[in-house]
């Protein structure tokens, strides 16, 4: 049944979460370590809607879909080939009921949500700037990781949009971009409420950073200890086996204890 | 020669470093760790010229003038009191042609120094917010602690006045504030590029935070590795005591090895 769903260079991946399964493209963009991490950062209450800005392949919708009782997730995605692989991700899963995957410009979200109408928003936006570089737009991993199609203030504006006051925003993103993140998030009343820093190891300086905002929070941030990927010697730390829970990495029989 | 220097309740205490002396009130506010992690963090060339804002006791000009090949030091303390110790204690190690303590309100630094005229500003400001509260101002804990006398934003923007286009401004501040005092440095063209934070131990969250901003600064955060205070058995890291450097800490007995 599963191999009509798949197109050239695809793959089934099994999560081992509930039987949970995604399309991959072998050739294109796998989801890594950081969707994984703001999925398990991401706290969604009974019954509450979320929006995922720039899903992908629809990995954190299908982690959270599992992880929590999320009532919705609407998920956008810009690009025709990724939010295909999405669709069909869904359907596999049987969870055409819970997530619905929007194939448009994220700056259009207001013909598709209400303003102040959405609980939680998710984003595991590009992480560079463009640069003023003149990037190919069928490379969907340069489109991922480079503000070609959005900027991080046009993920922060829509999310205002669209989020509930006291609604939470989660992100990810990286540290040297900590002062554009921060300061676009005040700048749309979005006020950064916990931070957690991930480093590779004990004592390092972090290489990811995961934020909980908040619409019209009070200017006040908490500091989580920091989230340690790897042991002094070089094993998975128990926290991170934590997080994966069963979600399928390559280098799991790395584990140390 | 000492004696005649002090007034009640004062004391002189050797920073056994060159021979450094400071006048300390037992039951006013003494140095603390802050302000011996700023000036090591402070980096200064050659004949730079530098400002202190709210000096306090002049701890930092003191170390500064003797660690690094500073030319001059400007320092501003509001409080009558404290000014005058500062003054004493440079009088005391007969610094007066290098550290100039100015007994002001640093909201008037332009009655003392030209725009774009100096080449590092440093500042361990108050940590919290008033909060509305009418603090006693003959308090000096109390002034020296919250924002009463000044905010953050104050002394951004009198930073970005004083300062020349890439002059450096070189603070430590608690990370509970990191979005105020970030988004009010990028407000006044004090763009942050290196952080570092100080944490109790390894793997824990940071309870200081060390930033270098730069005037008109290009946006790109630079992290360095945290600064870790004491080792997982309790005593103090080699790099700590490599900070203090022989300045007198009442705990320095407790080093492990």
């Amino acid at each position: 049944m599963s191999k009509n769903l798949l197109k050239e260079n695809e793959r089934i991946d099994d999560l081992q979460l509930n039987g949970l399964k995604i399309i991959q493209n072998k050739k294109g963009f796998c989801f890594g370590i950081d969707a994984v991490l703001l999925s398990n950062f991401v706290k969604i209450k009974n019954n509450q809607i979320a929006v995922d800005l720039g899903t992908g392949t629809g990995i954190i919708p299908l982690l959270i879909s599992e992880k929590t009782n999320v009532k919705n997730i609407i998920a956008f995605e810009i690009q025709n080939e990724v939010y295909d692989m999405a669709l069909r991700s869904v359907k596999l899963n049987n969870l055409e009921n819970k997530i619905t995957i929007i194939n448009d410009d994220l700056n259009n979200v207001e013909k598709h949500i209400k303003k102040n109408s959405i609980d939680v928003v998710i984003s595991n936006p590009p992480y560079f700037t463009s640069g003023g570089a003149l990037l190919n737009p069928s490379d969907y991993k340069a489109i991922s990781r480079h503000e070609v199609m959005c900027t991080f203030d046009d993920i922060a504006r829509n999310t205002n949009y669209m989020l509930k006051p006291g609604g939470q925003f989660f992100l990810i993103h990286r540290p040297h971009r900590l002062v554009d993140v921060i300061c676009t998030l005040r700048k749309y009343k979005l006020e950064p409420k916990e931070i957690r820093f991930v480093a590779p190891k004990r004592g390092k300086k972090p290489n990811i950073m995961l934020i909980k905002a908040s619409k019209f929070g009070n200017s006040e941030l908490k500091f989580l200890d920091p989230l340690i990927v790897y042991n002094d010697d070089g094993t998975y730390t128990d926290e991170i086996f934590d997080i994966y829970d069963g979600v399928k990495i390559d280098v799991f029989d790395k584990r140390g204890k």
